[in-house]
């Protein structure tokens, strides 16, 4: 009898449910591939736009791609890692080889991502399922080109690997690469979910004197001045707050984290002339920001979108684990909910409430 | 008798001619102020923007900002220039005390520049006459802040000293100051007229490997060649430039020198991902250019507006001067007439055929 494993499911995109079913199967790996049997993952807000559409991911899929676990076989050719491996899931995995790759922003290298995300990893009842942005963290056992397996230190828990993954290595790099905070600045982050925790954070780390959290949840106020926020403020309040940092001028630093372009226009009116505004959120397709001639010139600001950190994944994930190391990034303390893979959908529950940092599933 | 001088007067915004008239008078200088006799200024399209109404600039005013010449009377208080120095006129001075000029950005230091612009410089028949700006060099004699008057060292002549004081600033400097061009990048130039020949010098001082002048102007192709571009083409054949150059993945970085929307959107396209937009144009408040929420998350370029070289002015113009003297930096050659005040409207058909590179008014 074949070997069977455990995964989530979303049959039809649209559906905001997930099935968990416990006879989905996944190949031997191939030549350049290997087999990871995940251990924790954390639950994004991407996860849930795939399953909305707002991402594009052909159906039926298994959410998930902010993963860590074990390698537990490997195909012919895999030198770089082994069985017994600790591993991040590297949903987007640098070749290696290209000129995005050798320029160090292996982030924007699409040779594997795009091969993987179109070929399905799973099978159940004989069709194939895929994984969301070609990994599916909510599962058991995935089936990866060699270059998705980041190896980590055994010491490092698999859950802090779990968040390195994705989220804390797209809000601490969007901070430390692309917009590349000085110390003594001035920031402000608009959303403090978990990607605005790790930003926060990030904006910590680089030494930011006032960092501004702009969040319409109340309950997410008090998490991000325990992650470093100076203040935290309802949007409408987000001018009288600019007034009061930094006397009008507006911050040195403002990062979107949300995704919409109406939040976009935000953080630009609230950046200082000369000031750097992040786009960190993933937004829509159809949703368009707009930004008059005049102003574009004469205000001398910049506007930087940062896509994965910003820079080679594998090169972040080795300074967040010596952040975390170092004790200057919470991680755990991020973890608001510890759940299994059977309670997935009260994970996304609580990702759509705004209860929760990051969700981590045991799986 | 009151003492008078010319002057080249634009009296209601939207014509197209100016009026040389040789009875303006301008007030001694006053505590701060400085007199400088203008020995030289440059032609900009931006004052054809002013002239148009384009560019924000009350009426009747003298158009001009691009200027050089000597300190022949300081006011109380003036300790930093003397008679008889040689000076550039900064048309957005640093006041050199604000936190923006601190921080060395005194291109964006609007304490004095917003002062000026709102009071008149000039008297004609009783009337007040602005300056364009805050300036308004095509005249004999004008009366600034004595931040205005940037010392330069004697034996740069005075038509270098003009051009320094705002077109090469501004176009080098965007290479240098705000895209930070690095050695064997390459670079898309959206205009090549007199500014855009100035970023194209400052792409090749920057060790640009490729550099691609985009004009639909057959004539300025050869010019954008002599000054450093690699090639030159049209815009409809920007793409297949792109294709070829860079093998489709796009220019590490694209500057757009004309200050429309449409041509953001192309130096957009035209930009790699990871790479960088710069916007030099000074463009219309009611013009707007709009980005797709995802392309700007996933792409992870970076828009830049670049405002008069992007850095303290002073700090520039000792740069420009440097690299002009070790002849890296061709000023003289940008210089395609040299004309007299009376031959304003001459100079300003010169620009609006896109004949000149940059027409000298000796005054």
């Amino acid at each position: 009898m074949e070997h069977t494993m455990r995964a989530a499911v979303l049959f039809e995109t649209g559906h905001e449910t997930l099935t968990v079913r416990d006879d989905l199967t996944v190949d031997d790996p191939g030549p350049g591939q290997v087999k990871i049997r995940i251990r924790a993952t954390g639950v994004c807000h991407s996860d849930l736009s795939a399953m909305t559409g707002v991402l594009p991911q052909p159906a039926p899929f298994v959410p998930g791609h902010e993963g860590a676990g074990e390698v537990v076989a490997v195909g012919e050719g895999v030198s770089r890692v082994a069985v017994g491996d600790h591993v991040v899931v590297c949903w987007n995995p640098p070749c290696g080889e290209c000129g995005d790759c050798r320029r160090g922003e292996g982030n924007l290298c699409v040779h594997i991502f795009f091969g993987m995300t179109f070929q399905p990893h799973f099978k159940l009842d004989g069709n194939a399922v895929y994984g969301f942005a070609g990994s599916g963290t909510f599962a058991e056992e995935m089936v990866v080109p060699w270059q998705c397996a980041v190896k980590i230190p055994d010491d490092v828990p698999f859950e802090v690997g779990a968040l390195i993954g994705c989220g804390v290595t797209t809000g601490v790099g969007a901070v430390l690469n692309t917009a590349r905070v000085e110390p003594g600045s001035s920031v402000a982050v608009i959303g403090a979910g978990g990607v605005g925790i790790a930003v926060i954070q990030g904006a910590r780390i680089a030494g930011a004197a006032e960092i501004v959290a702009v969040d319409p949840v109340q309950a997410k106020h008090e998490a991000a001045l325990r992650f470093g926020a100076t203040r935290a403020v309802r949007p409408e309040d987000a001018d009288a707050a600019k007034a009061e940092v930094t006397g009008g001028a507006g911050f040195d630093y403002v990062f979107e984290v949300v995704g919409r372009s109406a939040l976009v226009r935000q953080a630009y009116a609230l950046t200082r002339r000369g000031g750097t505004v992040t786009v960190v959120g993933a937004g829509k397709n159809d949703d368009h920001v707009t930004f008059d001639m005049f102003q574009l010139f004469f205000d001398n600001k910049k506007i930087l979108g940062s896509y994965y950190g910003g820079t080679d994944p594998r090169r972040e994930y080795d300074r967040l684990i010596a952040l975390w190391r170092a004790g200057r990034l919470d991680l755990e303390g991020m973890i608001t909910a510890r759940l299994k893979l059977d309670d997935i959908n009260q994970a996304l529950d609580l990702l759509r409430s705004g209860a929760a940092i990051r969700t981590i599933i045991e799986v």
